[in-house]
């Protein structure tokens, strides 16, 4: 059932030394293939990090400095770069009438479903959005003009499940009129 | 699996007029609730439009106009208007510095989760960002300062499975160096 997947899905800090097999790696970005987006855009690109002295170069890199919080991904074995591509010209019009970077909220889907698919599959994964994205982009190649809004570790983990800490349903719906923040 | 799911959910845009039992509603809503957000700052609220004849007025109001490609939405016995709410300080002062604005992959994530949890359940759904958000607020007494990025539409549907068309994998990922667009 998905909510058990949704259960299973934490924040992972603590990777094993243990390699990711490539195979597995490739059914989580199948899962993100698949998400959708506006306009069908699939604005997204996946730099999977897998070659150890490049992992830990990257990590050494983008994890240090102001950075130094997120310094836990230096465990992971596999570090993923997402690039955000160009969204369709109908999607980008939409955006700029609504206010809305809409390519984010498709960025956020398809993580998603690559973390869900991990999460199936036995793996840990973090996201992680404060990192250095110029160094980033110098060791992966990736354009200066190019945007990456975040990062996947991924690894094996045995970290225990840890109850997740959200707000009560009541909080977050209502039927039929606004009853959120600030009412 | 979660693979059946993401093959099974797809943009529903023909609902039966049969109601939605406000079980499996709140259902989809905890599969929400559970996801994750920049800094667990959770802001999302939903405002689930099930009473008929105020989700008839909404989608005559919503998708009229510049909006009525998608007057497809008044075929739908429920219509759910997703509020962005604020994120935490820290998520707000990260994005800033990021230039990323996490909060819109918070309500991509959360969204995804109650449209998956939909697809697990039998229902149809439809992402929809292009709507007038102004009279969305004004029918449901959402603060005009508040942003509303995106709505759903929620439904049973006899819909066949359509094909899925995507990029083709070796498109959206690459290893160790950038191979996206422009390489």
């Amino acid at each position: 059932m998905l909510l058990d997947l949704i259960q299973k899905r934490q924040s992972s800090r603590d990777c094993l030394p243990k390699p990711v097999p490539r195979e597995l790696i490739e059914k989580c970005i199948e899962a993100a293939r698949l998400a959708p987006s506006a306009c069908n855009s699939q604005p997204w690109h996946f730099i999977i990090v897998d070659e150890p002295a490049l992992k830990e170069k990257l990590a050494e890199k983008i994890f240090s400095g102001p950075y130094a919080m997120n310094s836990f991904a230096k465990k992971a074995p596999v570090i993923i770069a997402v690039i955000s591509e160009k969204s369709s010209f109908m999607a980008k019009i939409g955006g700029y009438f609504r206010g809305t970077a809409y390519y984010l909220m498709d960025i956020g889907i398809a993580v998603e479903h690559f973390i869900l698919q991990a999460a199936e599959l036995g793996l840990g994964t973090c996201w992680i959005g404060w990192f250095n994205e110029r160094e980033t982009k110098r060791l992966l190649g990736v354009p200066a003009a190019k945007k990456i809004d975040c990062i996947i570790t991924l690894g094996y983990s045995q970290e225990p499940l840890r109850a997740k800490n959200r707000k009560p349903a009541k909080e977050i719906y209502s039927y039929n009129e606004y009853r959120g923040e600030n009412t």
